[in-house]
């Protein structure tokens, strides 16, 4: 099932799309409203809505985004760093999270800002010390990301809150697929159509179920929280003006604007 | 004015404290409820109970808190390490938090946590690119925290989501101080009623209004978000059964004891 949360008329829901995804037949999907939320058992209510006529939303509002740095050997070489022995683990906070058409907004204390496409999993339930036969228990699905990174400040400070948690710089969506093997799905991500990054989820370093057992030992995990699994090769600067895409095989595509602050 | 939150008969309020908080009065203290939440204007109940008959929570649930490496000169030398160029920034999750008289839970993946006191700054409205000047309208006030740290982890893990970002790493408490200069203040860290830590808030590398202009350049500040502005010499290991304290002078102590995992 694929879960959008959208608003229509001041209301926000969640909903079940429905129809097909091929590109050039959009124009049909449906929403069939949730009755509940997505974490707990619910009901599709039978009330459809056109997906035309709604605002998507982020699918999740996150209490926490737990980010995972070079997962993909060939993107920790193309910046020139090794694969580290233990995964990078990093936050991006809830106020840096937007949704499926909502702008990125340049920040004005950067003059490199790259996109990262990346896999997010959508954790279903709290959960801590979760052992690997039981990752997939706790995930309710999975998303589009684009983990946006302030190159020039995550070079020159050296934890990464300002560079990759700044306003905007965690587009999420454009829904949750829930029905999904996440093992080898092809990854891409375009600038005004043009292809800037390409991978497989096979090519990451540590798998899912590793991610989630690492974090999972630390910290406990709450309905609604993602993970970011890292991004392949590829990654490059976005330029005021910009549209980027991050498409994922079996889930679709997230597209933001990159846009100049107001 | 001095606001705690707490919970009795299973109702979660806030409050505000009377009475004297010198050493050996602390019986004598109560609450009286506040009508509302202190992020907005809000009126005293009249309505009072003993500190002794409830039980104090953290007093904010932050929805991030934004912490700063490195702020306190003879701290850094303390590690091996100097001031660096740009505040080192790096968030805390909201699952890290805990209240006074909470437990610190000894991490599993563990062998050196360590304490690290400090002043922690309550954003008191949503704000972004605060310029110096106006700093002190965002605040709401200030309160004793606890940047419990797994230092061999952080050594080991170059990001630090997991060596400052575990269960009960972060308690806050016992109250805001909404009436209080922070300019020159004492911090002082107690493992079992031996002084560990201690340093005045006047030899912060940079100062509050500098670390608030910084994180907000980059992201929207919310009502209840906490900073921890830095941690002053003197840290060192906790072990199971510690009572590890952080006084504030002018705030108050935040006590915890560090218990064994379940």
């Amino acid at each position: 099932m694929r879960i959008a949360r959208f608003s229509i008329d001041g209301n926000v829901a969640f909903g079940a799309v429905e129809g097909s995804t091929a590109p050039g037949a959009e124009g049909e999907l449906v929403l069939d409203i949730i009755k509940g939320i997505p974490f707990a058992d619910f009901e599709l209510s039978g009330t459809k809505v056109p997906l035309s006529k709604v605002r998507l939303l982020p699918p999740v509002l996150p209490n926490k985004v737990v980010a995972i740095g070079r997962n993909y050997a060939e993107h920790a070489a193309e910046l020139g760093n090794e694969v580290p022995d233990a995964p990078i683990t990093f936050f991006k906070p809830s106020t840096s999270v937007v949704g499926p058409g909502d702008p990125i907004v340049y920040p004005s204390f950067s003059q490199d800002v790259h996109h990262e496409a990346e896999l997010a999993v959508v954790i279903g339930r709290m959960c801590r010390e979760v052992p690997k036969e039981r990752v997939k228990d706790v995930i309710l699905g999975y998303t589009c990301a684009n983990d946006v990174t302030a190159r020039d400040v995550q070079q020159r400070e050296k934890q990464w809150a300002r560079a990759k948690g700044f306003d905007s710089s965690c587009p999420l969506g454009p829904w949750i697929e829930t029905d999904l093997d996440p093992g080898d799905l092809t990854i891409q991500c375009t600038v005004n159509g043009e292809q800037r990054q390409l991978g497989r989820t096979s090519d990451m370093v540590r798998s899912i179920e590793d991610l989630v057992v690492h974090i999972s030992e630390a910290m406990t995990l709450l309905p609604g929280d993602v993970i970011l699994t890292g991004t392949p090769a590829g990654v490059g600067p976005l330029n005021v003006g910009d549209e980027v895409a991050v498409t994922i095989e079996g889930i679709g595509t997230l597209t933001n604007k990159v846009i100049k602050r107001g």
